[in-house]
């Protein structure tokens, strides 16, 4: 009986592996201008970080986490964000220590949630992500979206949409919180359980509640713009004006609060606007948290970040039909004919792989014939053919497969001319 | 309060993660080179999957495996090892159809063992592993050693050492089997608990027992080698020519068994021989499992692979002294001042990281002087400054820090100015 890859994860095979390769190292150049440096975290936390850094009312935390006690007793969670990790480490690692600030802080992870798996909706799900940790400058935040839409971009995607709001500080919050409770308490009983449990813990999350999302209250909610006291206003005006200046269209939506409890001031989303992209638009959603280094033990620090799905980006790539350049070619593959020809196949594949080459050869045993076609199959630039007269001669036959030219090369001579025939081939 | 990681497990902060980076590349090309391709599985299996594809009797599934209930009742593991995982991957995606054979398949991930941590040891550790799957022919474990070995010799690594030897096909091995049971029974008192289950369950296990290592009977045991039948020692003998052709030195150990159950024939590990490397000196282990495929649902199928532990390559690295080539400089550093400036520089910073130069810019309102100090600490290679009199005449004033030479440049040739700059100054 054959066992399969458990329900919500999936195998990324060769082919697309090259893909994520591609959209990987794309992403890590962006970042490299950006000079946001790689930070990495286990892939498992104590459950209470998330918790604490997450928020316990959120879904998250209520009805997505992989929880399990190690064999030590203690409760883990498989991270579903990378956020806290981040954070966590900063904190525990002292690098608000440290002469060089803000952190500027990238990485690459799977995140864990358990919902049930759909299109875009994976249980284990691949995220890149970025923090800036130790600025409240209003430029981080343009910064910060300008490398999540440049990221986009630099793939070639055209076809996204930005969509920004302001949370406010703690007092602007606690007022439109105030406002909310106001607001939603005469309609709790048409609200769904959940709400009902939201108005109390945490009533921003009634705004994008799917289930409640068209019920006339929500439509008629007030808005946080205008609950913003002058500080905050101020703040999210430069952070427009920033945008602005840097050339990134943006629109407001006052409902967008974003699922995760710690955020203040900005909160931002980017969509997919592709035709036929399908339910889920949402492909990066970030936003600040100034409280959150001291939620985890650290001092007073501001941060502010994002998670982009990887998993999306692909799909999104894929709505805009955009190929990348990922190419399926070998350099040279080794035909070999005869007993000892083989043995000096794999003495001299092994020798050129050391120089640097790409170079394959057989291991089915296959005759003459059948190892062309492999070189075929592999698209192979050239092959090198070592039969019992070029044994004899001490040479090896060098064709082109895209030319058919053919040229005889003394073994000692090999590595260099397949360097500059390579090199030829791709100047 | 302060979370801390769990234990056994570490981040990889900013300067360590370039060094993983230059690990990983440098590896990659030289997979790139023997024409493997990347595979990625899910971090978690289920839990059967390694009941069946390491073995029940082993250390790992018996005591180190992190197990949980998922919240569907599922038994899921994460994963303890690779070779179960993509073996599984090539069952349930029928690569053994594909017309490319063998599939030469390479992985780089998270492993997770409830181990004692220390040194080399960690509860989350990093791997890279190669699996070749649907050739039989000795060759191939021949380039599979030679792929492990090139890529520690790429990262300069000198004091290795290669071991082999050969479990032998099921005729072989069941013969030996016989043989270690009969010879060790009349010591089965005097074994630890663990080997005198392992007597009637996987007596080769006894022979890397770390307990029982010193006892007597464990030096008086027979060699695997003296049951190899005619088919086995043949193939054991080719692989020992291939390695010789190679020029890869190496020595036959007879008491090397691994500790998973589903070897055969060639089994090998490479140690570190380098001074102060500590206790556990293994680096990479590998070996042939031709029943694995069949064991887990698919056609049989021939295999290869090895595990190579990303930490203790980084152990060796420093035991040897050898200091990767990651620097730590950054190509321009913005410093505006003025309001207007501070406004420019957030534009132009976007502008000319969109056109792929890598700069960064001040978020913590320094003063001027504050500012260079920055440049300094981050090793900017140039400064552009922008104050109100290049504001007023439109230009930026660009300052290597290497020389100390300082030009006016327009605004509008930025990008193409710095472009030249930074490339004459990588040549």
């Amino acid at each position: 009986m054959t066992i399969n890859a458990p329900r919500g994860t999936v195998d990324i095979l060769p082919k697309d592996a090259k893909k994520w390769q591609f959209v990987e190292n794309t992403i890590k150049n962006v970042c490299n201008r950006f000079n946001y440096e790689e930070i990495r975290t286990p892939v498992f936390e104590h459950t209470e970080l998330f918790q604490r850094g997450v928020g316990d009312s959120t879904d998250i935390v209520q009805k997505e986490m992989y929880t399990f006690e190690d064999r030590g007793g203690r409760s883990l969670t498989l991270r579903p964000e990378g956020t806290a990790p981040v954070t966590r480490a900063y904190v525990q690692n002292k690098l608000h220590g440290s002469p060089v600030q803000p952190a500027k802080l990238y990485y690459f992870g799977q995140m864990f949630r358990y919902e049930r798996p759909q299109a875009g909706r994976m249980r284990q799900l691949n995220q890149f992500g970025a923090e800036v940790l130790g600025s409240a400058n209003p430029a981080v935040d343009a910064e910060v979206i300008g490398l999540a839409m440049m990221c986009y971009q630099e793939l070639g995607l055209r076809d996204l949409k930005l969509v920004i709001n302001s949370l406010g500080d703690n007092e602007s919050r606690k007022n439109y919180r105030n406002a909310l409770i106001e607001h939603f308490t005469p309609h709790k009983n048409e609200l769904c359980s959940d709400c009902q449990t939201r108005l109390t813990q945490n009533p921003l999350r009634i705004l994008d509640c799917k289930t409640d999302r068209n019920h006339p209250a929500i439509q008629t909610a007030p808005s946080m713009l205008d609950y913003l006291n002058r500080e905050s206003k101020l703040y999210f005006d430069q952070v427009k004006e920033y945008l602005t200046m840097m050339d990134i269209p943006f629109t407001v939506d006052k409902n967008l609060v974003r699922g995760l409890d710690y955020y203040n001031h900005t909160a931002f989303e980017i969509m997919s606007e592709a035709e036929g992209f399908g339910a889920i638009t949402t492909l990066c959603g970030g936003g600040r948290y100034n409280g959150l280094v001291e939620e985890l033990g650290g001092p007073n620090t501001p941060g502010i970040g994002f998670g982009l799905g990887l998993e999306r980006l692909l799909l999104a790539l894929e709505a805009e039909k955009i190929e990348l350049p990922v190419t399926e070619e070998l350099d040279c593959y080794f035909i070999a004919v005869g007993e000892e020809a083989e043995k000096q196949a794999v003495r001299l594949t092994y020798e050129l792989r050391k120089q640097g080459i790409q170079i394959d050869k057989d291991y089915q045993d296959r005759k003459m014939k059948g190892q062309f076609k492999a070189a075929d199959r592999l698209h192979a630039k050239f092959v090198l053919i070592l039969g019992d007269e070029e044994l004899n001669n001490q040479v090896i036959n060098v064709k082109s497969m895209q030319t058919g030219e053919q040229k005889e090369i003394p073994i000692p001579e090999m590595v260099h001319y397949m360097n500059e025939m390579l090199q030829g081939g791709k100047a």
